[in-house]
């Protein structure tokens, strides 16, 4: 998760009972879990994907970013461990949604490959921090802290730039590959929402209502149109 | 690499100029960009070879080890780029003679999987480390940094045990394995040699002369049946 999203700053200045949803909110322990099995999938994702790659550079900043998503791993499992969750157990329920995702929106070439890895992983990275903001500090900061930047989007964003600018039918495809992106990510977030009754309300309880969260999803398209934008996908 | 072996403790008494190879010498590069190689494809064989885990637990384990090979990776990358080498460049012969090694070598189960991770880094290991005792210390540091231990050995010997203690069958399988990975290597780290001459006169220089080469190849056999011991192989 998190190669674009970053963290924005705490805010020292919020006393913990401003949070819309208590640091002992079982649903806590829901959202580290699923974000945990996100950065396993993302891994294997990623390592998999590379064999598109058509040099070595490419190979080797695909294994970095997957590096990078084992560390977040790390934080979410201790985490957990600190809840008092065994964080394979926790995992379990997630993986049927999350290697659905993954399942509908296997790549085909590199350059699908580059827009995935960017804008798959701003996509959960832009409705995870949204949710961020309304949990307690201690909750938030974990969250934050795994949907940081892995600093290797820069390498992402050049070699899509540099094709979609000299190519119209590669960027058209490519158009209708982050729209499909965008899809498949809302179908299965509805998905996982609609399965676990904790995470559930945690979702409603950090939005305010159910008005919220359809505004929470008319955000994250315009923050998914301006990331394909960076790409010169517009 | 480096599932293995532990880092010796530096030698601060040690003065530069009782180092048998300068910190100047060409191989120096040599052997960097051939350990910055070895840790690019230990990374895609560890994610490649998870698909035989039966669990999501050894699928976590494989991906640890995968990581750390980055965090290794990383370190050469700084350390070549500082001695002016661009490592793509640099790793480009090597290649061949690892990918060789890995396709000489691919697991069939499991067990193979792990015993792999296990036995061959640590082959990888002894080797490099016999070597990084006669290198410059600014040019140790960086090897032993990269073979330190990855912490998720544990893991594997645990695995490893429990199934050799119950099946004779499964012991006298692994065992061939592990003969069969030993040889690969050094047929492989031969190849390698006698491909560049500055990395060979390194090892040379490192060992005194030839004779003492053979001396460090009778030694790795050792240590090699060592670490089989430890995971019940003996």
């Amino acid at each position: 998760m998190g190669a674009e999203k970053s963290p924005s700053t705490a805010e020292p200045g919020r006393a913990p009972e401003e949070a819309a949803v208590p640091a002992d909110h079982p649903g806590v322990s829901e959202l580290f879990a699923v974000l945990a099995y996100g950065e396993i999938s993302a891994f294997y994702r990623l390592a998999e994907d590379a064999r598109f790659s058509p040099s070595l550079r490419g190979r080797v900043a695909l294994a970095s970013m997957a590096a990078a998503e084992m560390s977040h791993f790390e934080t979410l499992h201790t985490a957990l461990t600190e809840r008092g969750a065994e964080i394979y157990a926790a995992m379990e329920p997630y993986r049927k949604a999350l290697d659905a995702y993954h399942a509908s929106t296997t790549p085909s070439t590199w350059l699908e490959v580059l827009v995935k890895a960017y804008v798959g992983d701003g996509i959960a990275a832009d409705f995870y921090c949204e949710i961020a903001d309304m949990l307690a500090p201690e909750v938030s900061t974990v969250v934050r802290e795994v949907l940081a930047e892995t600093g290797h989007s820069e390498f992402v964003v050049q070699e899509v730039r540099e094709v979609v600018e000299r190519s119209p039918l590669q960027k058209d495809r490519l158009m209708l590959w982050g729209r499909r992106l965008l899809g498949e990510a809302i179908t299965q977030a509805q998905y996982v929402l609609a399965q676990n009754e904790e995470l559930a309300e945690l979702v409603i309880l950090a939005s305010g209502d159910l008005t919220n969260i359809a505004a929470l999803f008319d955000r994250m398209q315009v923050e998914h149109a301006e990331r394909m934008s960076v790409l010169g996908l517009h």
